[in-house]
């Protein structure tokens, strides 16, 4: 049985309804591919509270609990473990976003993001995404 | 730290778009609730597995993996837990709904699901079915 990786992600979005992407780093597993900001919840986190502590690491952004709403998730099965990812939406934060951990970060509409190589489980997002933003 | 609960559930959607929500029996913590049916994945166990799973031994229902759409989640906090409770759409199942462990079944359309009482957690995944049942 595949362990489960519960990771927890952000979709950015700015006045102009574009979403943040982020490019993985060389080294990294899937390095080059796209994403959304986020990672994994420790032991005994809150998943709210480890996706700002990520939002904080990653990019260097201030986001308050209020501003996350629940948005969808991917379930993934990958061969080596199986992907639990909450996604949620965030339209404020305080301070812009500098790529701290990413090669490069991308402000994207959402019908652009099909152009944008992303992992596996990212794709169900990324349609949900592009059919209704919220 | 609260610990983290992941539980999974399933907005199961009949052909008339009416939702069947199940009763906590009494003896169960919120206790005459209405809820989603499912229940806590195990360890080491999948999430949609858990979901199979649950609806089978709560309902009496076979639904295969490739029927179960990730929609939602919740991500509240209770007093002495915090939930992180992913929602899938199912539409299609095989045999009828029984109610095997909870007090009474019902289908309901989503501009009524405010008429049950359901615990705190489900209220945005309520919202969001009312708004958008997909």
């Amino acid at each position: 049985m595949a362990n489960l990786v519960l990771v927890v992600a952000a979709a950015l979005i700015d006045a102009q309804g574009r979403i943040l992407i982020a490019q993985r780093p060389v080294g990294k597993r899937m390095a080059g591919l796209w994403e959304f900001p986020g990672g994994k919840v420790e032991p005994g986190e809150r998943p709210d509270a480890a996706l700002i502590r990520e939002l904080k690491e990653e990019l260097d952004l201030d986001v308050a609990r209020d501003d996350l709403e629940p948005y969808a998730f991917a379930s993934h099965a990958y061969a080596d473990f199986h992907l639990l990812m909450p996604l949620w939406v965030i339209r404020r934060w305080k301070r812009e976003p500098v790529a701290l951990e990413h090669e490069a970060l991308a402000w994207v509409l959402p019908g652009k993001l099909k152009d944008y190589a992303m992992p596996p489980a990212d794709e169900v997002l990324v349609k949900r995404l592009m059919e209704r933003p919220q």
